[in-house]
């Protein structure tokens, strides 16, 4: 009997994913029936994108798990009806996406690069940098994303500090966690930046009050979710000089509406949501695979603590 | 007896490296009578760099090794004057910072952070890049310098070929060499970072021809010396498409002069020779190493090889 799996997502999404997805089914031994319409009831799991048609899971009674095609689940959870097991996307392409983003956007800040790509006005700026070892940089958020991130910047020569809620341990990083570690990793970085997941306890993290605990003309980069940041406050801090600059890649609207003043700010980079995003050839692998890990009764991968919100 | 060491750079440079040099000295268990001016006979090193007055070794007739502050000796090899050992400096420093300005540029391209960083218009252009893995990346060059950049980018997951004249073997990167391994690494990047020495061999290598080997649109990053390109055919390849952009840390002449045609060249980067530099916390260990191995009678370390020029 094949396993009933319903794709749930927009529909040039099903474009992007129904062949590889087959494909990682056949390559993981899986004889599974792949459609975007299957009778409730009889679905044994969801591929799912919070921003196609399914709102209402209630009547999914036999479905096992709800496989996420996003990393970011805060739209999801706040669904009610939402009572399978949840698992988030933790994918090999995003994580390496994000890498590079992250990488490419702190060497430009420590570099001081713009100053060259904006100022090409015959004038011989010779200024060379400090080493990226007198570069400290922090990272928000300890996930996938955060701690391999660090680790990159770290690989460089940066001194990288991490911070999550609770504490962890990240081989190569100096790891803070709670409110006192939150204080010590803003003060002491140059350069942060945010990849924590968006939950009631970190929407507006990045108030007036935190960024007056950073060192003076700090650079925020903001690949993470854009309510992490408290807009107004931003902007005034980097016209009082107190944020040097930000690199901002999500916003709470997307596409940031053209009139947005971070789009016409001196300070401000805009960078359209393209820090990552879930590659399919890599992404249908850890569906696949959580698929066999439920029906060898395995435990599911990336699970969603929905007490936690991520 | 203490060791009298002379050195021999720009007035400027003195102030940087007299505390640092003598720290160094002293670390290394050194006795060193270092000068400015000392009777040439009883020079037993020489400290140099080749915008100082030094330009008659013939007199140092006791001198064991000329140290060269800088990683680039074409201007030393020249002097026929000089037949006592000559050593580069590899300097961890000048290495590191190598890396960062490679790195970040190389990023900067493979991002195409500038179409943010300029066209700050309001438009959402969420083009996401391909992943490093799909990103093929030459090194021309592998020195200290190149190596470790090499080695640097194929960490981020750029699949790195690296092309040096003679065969080498470097770890995580396809080595190539000889004229038709050159031919190869050109054609396969679509960005290519030139770190080779500047000798008879290799100046103008980056010519018309070359470029025409090379995919078109390739991006050229040169931290390396700036005779390696010639400048009219470079001109030339980025008005014809053949070049999509090249980044410029080092001229024919610098400061680069104002009037200069890549100043205003839309598809060049000029950056002011600031890709790296000798850091002297670091490059004073160097010397003070081969000092005392020649003390103890030990080979020096990073001879120049006079018959090849570097």
């Amino acid at each position: 009997m094949p396993i009933n799996v319903l794709f749930s997502a927009r529909p040039e999404r099903w474009d992007t994913y129904q062949a590889p997805l087959h494909k990682a089914f056949k390559d993981n031994g899986l004889e599974v029936n792949l459609a975007r319409d299957i009778a409730p009831e009889k679905v044994d799991y969801i591929v799912y994108a919070p921003n196609g048609d399914l709102n209402d899971f209630t009547p999914y009674t036999n479905c096992k798990a709800v496989l996420s095609l996003w990393a970011g689940v805060e739209k999801i959870v706040v669904n009610q009806t939402l009572t399978q097991p949840l698992a988030r996307m933790v994918d090999h392409g995003l994580t390496q996406g994000m890498i590079e983003w992250v990488t490419g956007h702190v060497l430009r800040h420590h570099l001081n690069t713009d100053l060259h790509v904006v100022g090409q006005d015959g004038v011989w700026r010779d200024y060379v940098p400090p080493l990226a070892q007198d570069r400290p940089v922090t990272i928000l958020g300890l996930g996938a994303l955060g701690t391999s991130c660090g680790q990159a910047l770290a690989g460089l020569g940066f001194p990288v500090t991490g911070w999550s809620r609770t504490a962890k341990e990240v081989e190569g990083l100096t790891c803070l966690h709670g409110e006192d570690g939150l204080t010590q990793a803003l003060q002491s970085a140059e350069i942060i930046v945010l990849l924590l997941p968006l939950t009631a306890g970190t929407e507006n993290l990045i108030n007036a009050e935190r960024m007056a605990q950073m060192k003076k003309g700090v650079c925020l980069v903001n690949p993470g979710r854009g309510p992490l940041i408290e807009d107004e406050a931003l902007l005034a801090a980097l016209d009082n000089g107190t944020v040097g600059h930000a690199t901002l890649d999500v916003f709470r609207v997307e596409p940031l509406p053209p009139e947005h003043p971070y789009w016409s700010h001196p300070k401000v980079t805009v960078t359209p949501h393209i820090a990552s995003e879930t590659r399919p050839v890599t992404a249908v692998q850890v569906i696949a695979q959580n698929i066999r890990r439920g029906e060898m009764g395995d435990s599911f991968l990336h699970l969603v603590d929905r007490t936690q919100g991520y």
